[in-house]
C-alpha cells in the first residue's frame, strides 16, 4: 500500500535501472568523443544568480526558469534560481576565470539544466545536456566552427541510429541578402519565417512573406534562396550566381564553403550538406549554424545543433570572446529512442559475473576471484543472500550476463565453471 | 571590465579545467568501483516534491532545504523542493518501481545535492555524494553489511591519500546496554554524547553523562563501553566481558563479529577496527555503523560513512525493505584535497597530444592522425587557429603532454614526431 504518491514530478525522466545503463553508456560515448577531440569538462553550479541567468534572456526563458528560495531566507537572501542552459553559465565562467584559461578555450559541459515548461511528450523540465564550445580571445578561425560539427558528428555515433545528415548554413547570407534588398528591419520576421518553413506548407510560408509586404520580386527572391540545398560546390555555385553583392553575403559564402570542405576533411564518413532552410531560432547566432538530423527517423527533430556567436560574454565583460558551440539534448533523444523501440533493455544487464557462494563458507574464496575478475575490468557482483541455490541462479539471471557456482571443491582448487546465462554455455576459470 | 558580478554563489565549488580533469577522475574512479562490485546506477530528479523530501525529516533539514518555485506558476503550483540527500529519493524510487527491480537490489546514485546552510568553510551548498545501498526484501543478511563497506573502501582507494582505517560499530550495542540499565528513555541524549564524544576533552563527556543524573555507577559502565575499540577478537572479548546479557546487545555482538569478519575476507588489504565510539548523528540507523578516517589528515573527518537501516521506506510502503548504504562527500574532500596541496593542477594536462598543422594544407592530414590516435583511446586536440608557431607550441605546453608539427613533409609522408612537451624527447610516429 502506498500511503504517498511516490512517481516522480511530471515532466521529469526517471528511468529504471536497464534504461539507466544504456543512457549512461550514451552520455559516456559523448563525453568520450568531447574528450578525445581536445575538450576540457567544467561544471557550472545548478543554482546561479537570477540577474546573470536572465542578463540576455527574455519571454519564454524568463517565464520558465525556476526560483530558488531557501526556507529560511536570513543573511543572504540574493535572488537565485537554476540554470536553464550551459551558455549562460559558461560566459560567466569564461570570463570568471579568464586568467586561469587557455584560448582557445575549448570546452564541454554535461548536466542537467532546468525549464518549468508545461508537461507536454517530448518536453522535460529536467534534462541532460551535453555542450561543446570554443572560445576564442579576440577572434577566432572558422576552422573552429568545423571543428565543432565535427566533434559532434563523432559524438552522436554513439546513438543506436544508422544515419546521420548535417544541415549546415551561415546567418550572414540571409543578413546579406535582407541588406541588399533593403530589408533588414524586417529581418527578426523574415528569419522566424524561414526558420518555421519545415513545419508548414510552402504556400503559407510564401504568404506569411507576403503579408509583411515585401513586394512580390523580393518575396521570390527569399524563396529562391531558401530553396538553396544540396552538396558543397553545388550550393556555392547557386548562391554566387543569386547576384548578391553585399559584402557580408560574400562572407558568408566564403565561410560557408570553407566549413563545408573543412568538416569534411575532419570527419571523412559524415553525410554534411548546406541548406538555407536552417536559420536557428536564437537570435545570438551570428555565423555558422547548423543541425543534425536522422533521416529515417525525422521526427526525432535536430539530434544536434548549434552555431557562432560573436558576444558570448558582452553583459559581463568589454573583452571580445567570440565562440562556437553545439549541443546535443540527451533526455529527450533517449525519450525518442525508447519510444521508437531503439533501447532494450530485456538485453541489458548491468553486471558482468554473479559469483554464488553455496555457503558462508565460500565467501573469501568468492573474494579471492571477484578481485581478479575485477582487475580485469569486469562488474562482479557476491550473491550474499541466505536463500536457496535456485533462487540464487534467479537472482543472477536478472541482473548478470555470467554466473559461477562456488562451493568448497571450487574454493579449495581456485577453479570454477563461467555459465553464460543466456546460452548455457559454460567454461572452465 | 566587469560589468556583473561573475563570482559563483557562495558555497558553491567552481572549479578551473585542470582541477575538474582530477575531480573526475577521481569520481569516475569511485563509480567504476561500485559498478565492478554489482552497483546498478540509477539517477532520481534532482526536483522531487516537499512532502516527499520531509516526510522523515525536521530540524536543520528542513531549514536548509531549497523550494523552487516556477516564476509563472500556473495550472501545476505543487510544492517542490532540491533534494538534499540520496536516500530520501532511493526510499520513494524503490517503491515507485519496485516491479521492475530484482532484490536485494544494489543500487549505486552520484550527484548533486543541495542544502542551504550558511556558507563556511567546508560546507557546500551543493555537494556530490556517492552512494551505495543495498535494499533487500523483507530482509537482508548483515553480509552486506561488509560489502557496502568493502565496496567504499575499494572506491577510496582512488584518493591521493595514503591510508585509511575503518571504525566499526554496531547501534544495537549501546541500545542494548542502555535497556540492561534501564536507561532507554535517555538514549537520544546518551547516543548525542557518545557521537560528540571526540570533538571534547573526555572530562566534558564524563560531566554530559553525569548532568542527566545516572549514577556514577552507569556512567563507568557507559564510558568503559565506550573505550573499546580495536581489533575484531579483542574487542568482542571486551563486549562479552561487559556481563551484559540483553538480547539487543548480543546481537550487536554477533552482527559485529561477523560484519567485521568478512569485510577482512572481501578487501584483504582493509585496516579495519571495531570503535565504540561510532554511533552515526542520524537517528534511522538500527544496526551496523561505519565511519572512515585518514589517520595522516584526521582534519577530513569521516571519508566514507554510513551503516544499516531498517525501514527505509515505511512512510511510503507497508512493504519492509531493510537496507544498508554509505557514502562518499566528494565535493567536501576534494576542497580538503586541493587545501592540503594533495591536488596539483600544473601537472595535469586534459589533453594527450596537439597536433600543429603548419597551414591549412595540412589539416587533413592532421584529421587522419588524429583518427587514428583516437582510436587507441588518446585525446587529440587540433590546433586551428592562425597564429605564429610559436604560439601555437605555447598553447600546446599548456593543454597538452605531447604534441607534432604537421607540415608539408609531414603530410605527405604520414609519418611525424611526437615531441614530450615536459622532458622534450621526441619519437617517430
Amino acid at each position: 500500500m502506498k500511503k504517498f504518491n511516490t512517481s516522480p514530478i511530471s515532466g521529469m525522466q526517471e528511468l529504471i535501472p536497464a534504461m539507466q545503463t544504456e543512457f549512461n553508456r550514451l552520455k559516456s560515448g559523448i563525453a568520450m568523443a568531447f574528450t578525445q577531440h581536445g575538450f576540457q569538462s567544467i561544471e557550472t553550479p545548478t543554482i546561479d544568480r537570477t540577474e546573470i541567468l536572465l542578463a540576455k534572456a527574455g519571454g519564454d526563458t524568463e517565464k520558465q526558469i525556476y526560483k530558488v528560495v531557501k526556507t529560511a531566507e536570513a543573511a543572504d537572501g540574493a535572488d537565485q534560481a537554476l540554470r536553464f542552459d550551459h551558455t549562460v553559465p559558461l560566459a560567466r565562467y569564461t570570463v570568471e576565470h579568464m586568467n586561469d584559461l587557455t584560448f582557445p578555450f575549448k570546452v564541454t559541459q554535461i548536466g542537467r539544466n532546468f525549464r518549468g515548461e508545461r508537461a507536454q511528450k517530448g518536453r522535460f523540465r529536467e534534462f541532460y545536456q551535453c555542450d561543446v564550445d570554443v572560445i576564442g580571445w579576440n577572434k577566432l578561425p572558422v576552422a573552429y566552427d568545423a571543428e565543432v560539427i565535427a566533434t559532434l558528428v563523432d559524438a552522436i555515433k554513439v546513438l543506436p541510429l544508422p544515419r546521420f545528415i548535417v544541415r549546415v548554413s551561415n546567418r550572414k547570407l540571409l543578413n546579406g541578402l535582407l541588406q541588399a534588398l533593403n530589408l533588414n528591419h524586417l529581418a527578426t520576421e523574415i528569419f522566424g519565417i524561414v526558420d518555421h518553413a519545415e513545419k508548414v506548407p510552402p504556400e503559407k510560408t510564401v504568404a506569411a512573406l507576403e503579408e509583411l509586404g515585401l513586394g512580390s520580386e523580393n518575396v521570390v527572391k527569399i524563396t529562391t534562396f531558401m530553396q538553396i540545398q544540396g552538396a558543397r560546390k553545388e550550393v556555392i555555385t547557386r548562391l554566387k550566381s543569386l547576384g548578391c553583392t553585399d559584402k557580408i553575403f560574400s562572407e558568408g559564402v566564403d565561410e560557408l564553403e570553407e566549413v563545408l570542405a573543412l568538416v569534411q576533411d575532419l570527419v571523412t564518413d559524415a553525410e554534411v550538406i548546406a541548406d538555407m532552410l536552417i536559420v536557428r531560432g536564437l537570435d545570438y547566432y551570428t555565423g555558422t549554424v547548423f543541425e543534425t538530423i536522422a533521416p529515417d527517423y525525422r521526427e526525432f527533430g535536430s539530434i544536434c545543433s548549434g552555431g557562432r556567436y560573436e558576444n558570448l560574454a558582452s553583459n559581463y565583460t568589454d573583452q571580445s570572446l567570440p565562440g562556437v558551440g553545439g549541443s546535443i539534448g540527451l533526455t529527450r533523444l533517449f525519450a525518442a529512442l525508447i519510444e521508437n523501440g531503439l533501447v532494450q533493455t530485456n538485453k541489458i544487464k548491468p553486471v558482468d559475473v554473479c559469483l554464488i557462494p553455496i555457503t558462508g563458507n565460500e565467501y573469501a574464496a568468492c573474494a579471492k576471484f571477484a578481485e581478479s575478475l575485477r582487475s580485469e575490468g569486469k562488474a562482479v557482483d557476491l550473491v550474499l543472500t541466505d536463500k536457496k541455490l535456485g533462487d540464487k541462479l534467479k537472482y543472477a539471471g536478472r541482473v548478470a550476463k555470467f554466473a559461477a557456482v562456488i562451493g568448497e571443491t571450487e574454493a579449495k582448487s581456485g577453479h570454477y565453471k563461467l555459465r553464460n546465462l543466456e546460452t548455457g554455455e559454460e567454461t572452465e576459470n
